[in-house]
């Protein structure tokens, strides 16, 4: 397989170790593994997790959910404020799968329980902490009319409490995720005490990569929903998901040009192959992703004196020291771990294996 | 033409006047409009060039030189350092079109002289500030046997001169864009009487949005490449390139969650969907995008107290005041304009015209 343009590489084996890793955790927890989707929204990605038992997943839209469902997955939940303007969509898939919806607000509620035409089980979003979007914890005025609702409506049946760490995504420190894990799962607690008369089975959902890599101990609810892990990246091992060597995805970009006055190295690969999040480094410059050197397996750890430090629509700037730069040919490739894979995978709409197989992303498929 | 997802709208009116102004106005300069399809990517858009009497483009890569040579377009610039890797693809399409390539360094001349089935059309990059890449204008020890073996080649013709002023992106002042494309003109000059006695007829070519649009006297070149102009958008109208009324595309983004405790409205509209492109405002802050309202016929210019502050990767925070929050539900559509339309345009893969019709961008057609 000749690589001629920017091109996204996957370790399968790198991804099924992750895969596999995080299975054995939810086991060792008994905790169910309802992963998250939207990180590889790969239908072949999706079969190795299939191989390892794991038969609920999370995805992040409507259209996300169907493409699975086209796929033979029968257990879906969409981990996003319910789209009002989808209803078709979601009474078509309602109709075929076992779809799960997150609410937010009692407006919603109602108007799903009197425009669905099939049931659909529901996860009331609390706001832990991060303050993105859900319920705040404490809001028992817009809580309990909302659970009252549930229990009275015959196509909505309600599943339980799900929250999202996001904030989890700044910590750099162990104890702070697990202060924050901790904190949300007594929250949810205290919910699913409230409701119990209401509800005796609520169920307890979390899910966000950093809480799931870095703790080992899951106990206290019923689900988790990482995504990211399936791949890592840059990000996740700044906060300490993942080793170098677990990020299972990898640019391969043609080197355009050398600039010697400067030690910069020109790629084809810019906001459009990469996109454009970065990390901001200790001098405060910014990082939009790190090299490897190809091995006779894959790509090795980061090399320290040469990074991708700034990016344009299609072109990549690498800063370089001597030795670095004078390693690299125009005509050549070169290898850049990326700093957030979900973004990457979407913009790059599929993956070359290491084995030279081309796999599917959704973004790739037809609109 | 019912809004049910993240849908990026195009006025074609605007669209129509932004292309109509900037071909009268390389007219009145007697300058060549090759104008840059990177920007709207698309075969109906680029029709309304044709219909203007455009004949020459540019485009960023040889993908998208292949398909608008699909769409009959037979003068295509690829303004991006030549990529040795595809060959093929050079050899391909200069069998059928009159393919202009961009050189940077002897290496690439050598390579392509060696290789080429076919006549390809030679532009020299010249970096005359923007220190992305191309050849500094004082090297004449890499340009003297660039231009020997340009003279000496039967594949290569030498077309002239061209840079990108990228750095103008930058600026907020009329005066430093006009000295930047003084600097550019002049050093352009300087190196076109240095080989004339090689090459009577040099050509100079310039293309950043920012100076076609800001300086009314395009002259001392023979040809300008601006792209971004078709659509603008909020980086151009903080640069002074444009005002509000010519932004031609907005997002339109259904509303999932309203958060009263903070007047914060929570958006199906993410990273996926704009890019994570911003601007950082006068309090430091960083802008992701400015609502707008609908009105009779499109969109009206951006509400002062309502912003996009915030985004992940499906979703997006917009910050209101009291009475723009209290105007909005759950289930409402709500109007933004986008940072960096190229790469919006680039995620979003097609746009709806407010005729309802849709048109096709590159990348949502098969890989």
């Amino acid at each position: 397989m000749k690589i001629t343009s920017p091109t996204l590489l996957l370790d399968k084996g790198k991804c099924i170790r992750n895969i596999r890793m995080m299975v054995e955790k939810a086991n060792r927890n008994e905790v169910r593994l309802r992963p998250h989707f939207k990180t590889h929204q790969s239908a072949q990605v999706g079969e190795w997790f299939r191989e390892m038992g794991v038969e609920a997943i999370t995805v992040s839209s409507l259209r996300m959910a169907a493409y699975f469902a086209r796929h033979g997955w029968r257990d879906i939940l969409v981990a996003f404020p319910v789209n009002l303007l989808e209803l078709e969509t979601i009474n078509e898939l309602a109709a075929t799968i076992r779809l799960h919806l997150v609410v937010v607000n009692m407006e919603s509620l109602e108007v799903l329980d009197k425009q669905l035409q099939h049931p659909v089980y529901v996860w009331v979003k609390i706001d832990t902490g991060y303050r993105r979007t859900g319920v705040l914890p404490h809001n028992h005025a817009e809580l309990d009319p909302m659970l009252q609702l549930l229990l009275q409506s015959d196509k909505l049946y309600f599943e339980g409490f799900l929250a999202h760490d996001g904030h989890t995504y700044k910590q750099t420190d162990t104890e702070a995720i697990q202060t924050i894990h901790n904190t949300s799962v007594y929250l949810l607690h205290l919910l699913r005490k409230r409701y119990h008369h209401l509800f005796p089975d609520i169920l307890l959902s979390i899910g966000d990569t950093p809480s799931c890599s870095v703790l080992e101990n899951l106990t206290g609810v019923d689900e988790i929903r990482p995504g990211n892990f399936v791949f890592y990246d840059l990000t996740q091992q700044r906060i300490g998901s993942c080793t170098f060597e677990e990020i299972a995805v990898c640019m391969a970009c043609p080197i355009v040009a050398k600039h010697s006055d400067r030690n910069e190295i020109i790629l084809y690969g810019g906001g459009v192959h990469f996109s454009k999040d970065f990390l901001v480094q200790e001098d405060s410059s910014l990082l939009y992703g790190r090299v490897v050197e190809p091995t006779n397996y894959g790509w090795s750890t980061p090399i320290d004196d040469m990074q991708l430090v700034s990016l344009s629509q299609e072109h990549g700037v690498v800063s370089a020291s001597d030795e670095q730069f004078e390693k690299y040919d125009v005509g050549d490739l070169l290898y850049v771990l990326p700093i957030h894979s979900c973004l990457t995978s979407n913009l790059m709409k599929r993956y070359l294996t290491l084995e030279g197989e081309w796999l599917e992303h959704l973004s790739g498929t037809p609109l």
